[in-house]
């Protein structure tokens, strides 16, 4: 007894697995991973702050209550949580729609709709129905983050070019900085445009650049990581020695000095109503995201994540997040990246980061006073640039117009409507196209191929049919959704056949008869044997079997259910005549008759 | 060309295709049933009427144009379209939101959903989308006509009784009715419960009685259809009679004596947008009632009907009846079976009735003045708890329990919380199942049957494995909703092995490969990679490989391709080592390490 809950304690936590083995080259691992991991994160989580609307300090602060409650709780050792650009815009879409940006509004309901999220996240890990992340498609996925990072790229634009601009979608945005280019900022725009150009160096020939003057490959990638905090360092000096910041120069300003405050979410009825839509989205899109960066390093190392434990994780640290002064979090990839490659080996590395950041909060925010907002839209700006990724497009093309559609859609309706417009749009045109595909399925009439036992599509292959026999293959499951498709097809042919005294439905890919189908098969079945014409049943897989059997259907059936499709022919071509062998014709390949 | 233009016509008018044959026995035929029709309809005109809300003529109009609309534009011969009481319902429950019940707004808004809802229906029509309506599964439709069948008694019992009751769903009606008991008129009650009772009796007794006494099942059959006719001029006559208008009988009262009016539908775009959701479910549901009807009588006759043209035949009616003082209307039921019973061979025989009728419209209804309310709620009563069918629950509980979840939810949100939400929960959750249900496909790890080249499921069979080689079989098409669950499966069974060289997944059952599953095909391959296993596939249909090969999956596999799985087995066991007889083992049945 106390074994088993002990057990399942473990199963929650996680962290009574690897702890018990942590030991002191783990340690050194991770002590270093969380320096570089720390350096990385100071610049990236004030700019996405500031993408969500929210003071730059809540960017620390989502960073380090949540990283530590998911080293308690999540199963992957490298996973870095916190702030993200996707999930930042979404915060600001979704809170943006309720209050205005600065005011403790909006501040209050970026911390519930964290608390919401982690909520979703909790019950969705427990009840364990991760697997609904799964109505995300691929091309859904890749459609969605490119848009969004064009919209998050377009949003940042102003704060390099030091104007004022807004929109509620791509297009607004666009015209709304065009408008505004007359009241660029000199200083503001040399800053924002010389981050933006170095960042995109330093990403691009920083790296080889310092592999050819000697450097080791490793040394290397960690200084060129480092490229965003020297832009840090050097324009924030920049503002700081020639007065900037009175020449109209956007800066951070005065950020409180402090450890994570303790915050609590709204709990109003009203607020969790306007909330809980874009909590759901947040939440599956940030699920979906950390997943697979947290897979894709998993499988590195031959280890394993368990995805319903990964939403009890995630859900910890987002509620985390609302209690500590922070927003919705995910595991990013690019900071869960440099996590594993600076050498992570437990989760312990994200508790060590967090420590970083909070003395990053205690002592270093003074620093960041004449920060200025251009060098962190840039930051943005570089980050998300990566992301988008239109490669997509031709290769859904080529592969299939099906999944091509879906992600036009996605895009177009995330750029043009928004993001959580966008990311619905796309579940549903995934869903639709997955049911109009399967509700028509493949099937084929079928006939024997001479000399052999086999049969198949007769507009295929020189095949023999029995002009009293009707044989139709069909190749999917069936299910309500291509029921009705089936009983037409069958009608279809039967009509278009006098002589018809036998049906035969082969069931070989049929791995699925849901009731709906069955009672198309009733109809079927029961049509039929109006018109003087019997209904059988060919090669059914044992489990559907098993299932039609607890049913009446066999019962009510006019004709048998055959193990081969051969003994089907044999069977029923006897029955029918004595002379069976006169009556069979060998048709062409394309015979008009099978359409 | 004028040739292709003509056929084009036909297409979309199908009387040119019948009305070229027409000749005198179908139009004595036609006649027959359309007098049999004409009595049965006028009593449940004026009793749907009522359910709706709506004044009782408004029931016979819906009659009169959309029959000889829907015999030019419709494809079966034997349809009787008019008011049904699913739709009434739902007419009384869209348009109640909007405006009271006896107000010209009501009746506006009734007109205006007819047309919004024939526009949506032809709209279906000419882009050939008839498909949607599949995805009502049919438990979801079962368990929804059920629960609706129970509303549209419950909500008539108040004009048996003559009491006063209102509710927004099955437990506030039952809640009213009950504490409206004490105002009881008995008048009405005597009235109500004796026309009840009658009906029953008609339908059960009266039949086999005529039988008895010697009439044949024929013409007993079509006196007991006329059953309600004698109920109505019965219990007219009392009330006139006993002059229990004044003692508080609620009767029809005046009703304009005249063809249908010339009716216009609102165009007011708020309107429209309160009504479009309603119109599109109302559609839906008629639509699906329809062409359920019009396939079970057209394959008696061995005859097809076309769902995509019964769109554009209902589409018609619709917008007829929204023209013509009418409300929404489909293809009943129990019309289209009397129809069909009578001898009715075309559609004609509907414009017949629609004569019939609008004489009715014309001469008789002077006559329903007395006509109490009371024996119109029995009609509606006797008629609707035929629908009631409680059957599909123990039929779906034995089945699946996935759908049984499915009708559960459709009834009692239906009964709970409407129509509208139940039969979109219905939709929803048989969605959701079926994704739920193919995202976890089958799978089974497989092994060689001794002594043959067959290999099958290692949990279920006596088979040889070779612990380098993992194999895989997939019982379903892959796509985004299992594309992960098959990574995961993967990943799973690899990290368990640390002998394992290769994997191989067999994919007879795989019909398609979406680009979801594409992607996740690439990362297993890669991941696979990443820790020294090589990726191979088996099997693969040729649909399937003709997509895969538009993609450079191939080229990365890090395996091969193999025709069958024993052709794998071999070259894989035989790359790997020169001995590998002697690193084949046999499994027992049930061997713990295939799960």
């Amino acid at each position: 007894m106390a074994r088993s809950s002990a057990s399942s304690i473990r199963r929650y936590v996680p962290l009574l697995d690897w702890g018990r083995t942590y030991d002191r080259n783990a340690l050194a691992d991770d002590l270093v991973a969380a320096v570089v991991v720390t350096i990385m994160l100071i610049p990236q989580s004030l700019a996405y702050a500031l993408l969500a609307g929210l003071p730059a300090q809540m960017g620390i602060y989502a960073s380090i209550a949540p990283i530590i409650l998911y080293a308690v709780f999540g199963t992957s050792r490298a996973l870095a949580v916190g702030p993200v650009a996707v999930v930042s815009l979404m915060t600001a879409a979704a809170v943006g729609q309720i209050a205005e940006p600065g005011t403790d509004q909006y501040i209050a309901a970026a911390l519930t709709l964290a608390f919401l999220s982690g909520g979703f996240l909790l019950l969705l890990g427990v009840f364990r129905l991760g697997f609904l992340a799964n109505f995300l498609s691929h091309p859904v996925i890749a459609g969605f983050i490119t848009a969004s990072g064009i919209i998050i790229a377009a949003s940042q634009i102003k704060h390099v070019l030091g104007i004022e601009a807004s929109g509620h979608n791509l297009f607004e945005l666009l015209v709304s900085i065009a408008q505004s280019l007359s009241q660029v900022n000199v200083f503001t725009a040399a800053i924002g445009l010389t981050v933006t150009a170095f960042l995109f160096w330093v990403r691009r020939g920083l790296k080889p650049l310092l592999m050819r003057i000697g450097f080791g490959p490793r040394m290397s990638d960690v200084i060129a990581k480092a490229g965003p905090v020297a832009a840090v360092v050097l324009s924030t000096l920049a503002v700081w020695a020639f007065g900037l910041a009175d020449r109209g120069v956007a800066t951070v300003g005065g950020v409180p000095q402090s450890l994570p405050p303790l915050t609590l979410p709204s709990f109003s009825p009203q607020l969790w109503g306007e909330l809980t839509a874009a909590a759901v989205l947040i939440s599956v899109i940030g699920f979906v995201e950390s997943v697979s960066v947290a897979q894709t390093l998993a499988a590195k190392r031959r280890q394993r994540i368990d995805p319903d434990q990964e939403l009890i994780g995630l859900g910890a640290a987002n509620i985390g997040a609302a209690f500590s002064g922070g927003y919705p979090v995910t595991g990013g990839f690019a900071r869960s990246v440099v996590n594993f490659d600076a050498g992570a080996r437990t989760p312990a590395a994200g508790a060590y980061t967090a420590v970083g950041l909070a003395i990053a909060a205690l002592f270093l925010t003074p620093l960041i006073f004449f920060l200025p907002k251009a060098t962190l839209g840039a930051t943005i700006i570089v980050a998300v640039l990566s992301l988008v990724d239109f490669s997509i497009l031709p290769k859904a093309w080529k592969y299939s117009k099906a999944d091509f559609a879906a992600v036009c859609t996605t895009v177009l309706i995330t750029l043009g409507l928004g993001v959580e417009l966008g990311v619905t749009a796309g579940v549903l045109i995934s869903i639709l196209i997955h049911l109009y595909r399967t509700s028509r399925p493949h099937t084929a009439i079928v006939g024997r191929v001479p000399g052999t036992e086999h049969y198949r599509n007769v507009l295929r292959h020189d095949v023999i049919t029995d002009r009293r026999i009707l044989t139709l293959r069909v190749d999917e499951s069936l299910y309500f959704a291509n029921a009705r498709y089936l009983e037409d097809r069958i009608y279809d042919e039967a009509t278009q056949r006098p002589d018809l005294e036998h049906v035969v439905l082969m069931c070989p890919a049929v791995n699925e008869i849901d009731m709906s189908a069955l009672e198309s098969l009733e109809a079927i079945n029961e049509r039929l044997n109006d018109t003087g014409v019997t209904f059988n049943l060919s090669e059914i897989k044992g489990p559907v079997m098993d299932r039609l059997e607890r049913s009446h259907f066999l019962e009510q059936l006019t004709g048998r259910v055959f193990l081969s499709q051969h003994q089907a022919m044999r069977a029923l071509a006897g029955d029918a005549s004595d002379d069976s062998a006169a009556d069979m014709i060998v048709l062409p390949a394309k015979n008009p008759q099978g359409k």
